[in-house]
């Protein structure tokens, strides 16, 4: 509390310099004398572990820091406080974190695939050795969620979270809305700009925004939420026809992460959470994020809804939080790495997929017959769903595109009628449908 | 960072049973269960200070908490541990918070207009004493941004600062753009409604923002700027003409503080920084802040821009964040009380308003005379500024609303050519003008 400016530096290890990793050794070089003044003491940069032990490199880094080839330089250096790990990927950056906990040193990590996938070993380490697992730069770039859920929104119940995590979905999402372009099109704009891998599975499939949405849901509700049993759907070959016409009807499409409780915040709670493109309404602020930018929309029982904005990605951003997590060290806060006591993060009850609820945006290229519309009508209406819009579009030959929007259904019922629509023999190609965000 | 459920009570003297310290016996009460899971250990209420010792609000109370009326009953009081804050005022809560301190009690407060007016007294007494000063819910009521500066944000420095921080003003400039209502009906509509003191000076006159500002520059660039010093124009009278022409050009009207670094953050950095009501583009995020809601927005320089959104004031959602301050303390967090070392807030050097640079609407009301357009053109190129767009309006009688915005001029040359215009007995009314937020 007090401030002891004799207090001797925190030493830091870094683990790679890509992208996040070159961004915070700027910023330690640049930032220096605004880091003291934030932390009262220095932050002292020691080793780089790096493939590439290049002059070019080395000339980047502090005085008195060093490259190595050799994690153990970083992982076993008594002097060193901190590692902190940018590496990515659950391989050589697991053994490292797992290693560094053990030694008793604190860590820092942007590693959001291993913090979803496989963290409970690391978690439960860092705690039985007493030392931090900070990853503020594994979540929505510069946007500050972990430290919000973990601290500010710890007096509320958490109800609900909507966000838009990936900023090179939505890049391309909003290129599709703004400038009419087709999917493949955007996509290889997104990829000659640099914010899409060459291999964009991970971000257009949906798995980079369900990684941090796993993360989100652990800090907002102290569930556990398994990565294998989220439902997951991304982009890829997004239709700019559903682009255009939900723009008609008031909505933009964007890849939103939800994540609602049930029944309360009981042990007997229930998580609704997945991965979708869905499309919201215009005078939502989420519908709002625009290019690489992210948000999360919580609404919290006391708090009501808070909206969080920010960049998703990109070299400084997520290095400017990475070091907010080594000036909270150097501080020494936060004794607690989940937002939550740490022994308490309970297994998660889920909502099946097929259960929840909500309206639809369905469009249907069907035969131009006479009854078409009333058949599939009569289709929804089996299922208890009844129709709030209906927009039928001019022909493309002998086909007709026939959009709607739903009042509330479940999935599960959504899914029977779509059958019915099939069985009758009127679909001229796979129905694609949405889920609505008012 | 072990959690050790043998752990005692973290026990809680609340000085106030008003609208936030009512909201906070409830949550309480209501989620004791969550606040343990969150924090590790128990919150207990022991004593409530009142004044008005009643059966009903004692009823209101957990179970073993009393109401008192004497203040020395929380200050001497050796078990308890946190003393909250929630009476407001700079008389009996200085003395109140002094007391707590100097006795060698945690202290948390929602009080601005003490932190802004008096608190380097309160400041340093908690650090020669060791004790922790939180303070979320003195700003933006459930939006938590005092973390996010002193936290997640601390790995940046911040250029600049835009925030809608009084939900009274923002409610009453809300109403009169989207119901073309005239401010003294909105301002009666917001008293009926509880939205505005009885006495609205401190919110309509821009006192309460100033306030707030006051803290986020501290929490932000670690600088002190003195209350009295600040630049302050609230919305009173504001013309609903304005609102209407702020519209046709693209524009909302918001009350807004401001505050900007110059020169960078060294030690001769200055501070631009002021409450006004000001024009904000559509297209920006803080032009969508509507009704009650607060909004915060951030330029970091490596973060890039940040949007803060949510409830400004209210029973609970200010009471959220003033339980996540009991929580931090409980779970010992958080070793620091402004977000930088805490003997290092330096006093600001200030950039006086007349230099500040920004674009003008401007609104005259000018006789109909030829050549009225030229000469008033004239006045303004004689001070260097030149306009962007101009509306001349359907006259009223024998005078012209004459509208305009301008490229960027400094508020001197403003005030200077608006001199020019009076001089030659153009006016028949005093000009309006208002800064431009693009």
């Amino acid at each position: 509390m007090t401030q002891d400016t004799t207090k001797r530096p925190l030493y830091v290890g870094l683990a790679g310099m890509g992208t996040v990793g070159g961004g915070l050794v700027q910023l330690l070089k640049k930032d220096a004398e605004m880091i003291r003044r934030r932390s009262g003491r220095e932050i002292v940069l020691r080793k780089v572990l790096v493939r590439n032990l290049s002059a070019d490199r080395a000339a980047l880094l502090p005085e008195g820091c060093v490259l190595t080839g050799n994690p153990a330089d970083l992982t076993d250096d008594p002097d060193i406080d901190v590692v902190v790990e940018l590496i990515g990927g659950t391989g050589l950056a697991k053994e490292l974190i797992l290693k560094a906990l053990a030694n008793g040193k604190h860590v820092v990590t942007a590693n959001k695939a291993l913090l979803a996938e496989d963290s409970k070993e690391l978690f439960d380490l860092a705690r039985s050795k007493k030392c931090l697992m900070r990853y503020e730069g594994s979540v929505a770039g510069a946007i500050p969620i972990v430290e919000t859920l973990g601290g500010p929104l710890a007096g509320n119940r958490i109800l609900s979270l909507h966000g838009i995590l990936n900023g090179t979905s939505n890049y391309i999402l909003s290129e599709m809305t703004t400038r009419n372009m087709d999917f493949a099109t955007a996509l290889s704009q997104a990829q000659e700009l640099g914010y899409a891998e060459a291999d964009p599975t991970l971000d257009i499939d949906g798995f980079d925004t369900a990684h941090k949405l796993i993360l989100l849901i652990r800090l907002a509700f102290g569930l556990d939420y398994p990565f294998a049993s989220m439902p997951v759907k991304g982009i890829r070959g997004m239709d700019s026809r559903d682009i255009a016409m939900a723009r008609e009807f008031g909505y933009r499409i964007k890849l939103v992460a939800i994540a609602k409780l049930h029944d309360g915040d009981s042990k007997d709670a229930r998580m609704e959470a997945g991965v979708f493109p869905m499309l919201v309404h215009h005078s939502l602020l989420l519908a709002r994020v625009g290019g690489v930018y992210n948000a999360v929309r919580l609404e919290g029982e006391a708090s009501g809804p808070l909206f969080l904005h920010g960049r998703g990605a990109g070299a400084l951003p997520t290095a400017s939080v990475v070091l907010s997590d080594l000036l909270s060290i150097a501080r020494e806060d936060r004794p607690n790495n989940t937002g939550f006591a740490g022994d308490e993060i309970l297994p998660t009850a889920i909502v099946p997929p097929e259960d929840w609820r909500s309206e639809f945006y369905v469009r249907l290229m069907v035969h131009d017959e006479p009854g078409v519309l009333r058949d599939m009508a009569g289709c929804m209406a089996d299922e208890g769903i009844s129709l709030a819009q209906v927009i039928q579009k001019e022909k493309e030959g002998n086909v007709v595109q026939l959009v709607f929007m739903t009042h509330e259904a479940s999935a599960e019922s959504m899914s029977n009628a779509l059958h019915r629509v099939a069985e009758k023999g009127l679909l001229q190609a796979e129905p694609v449908y949405y889920r609505i965000l008012q």
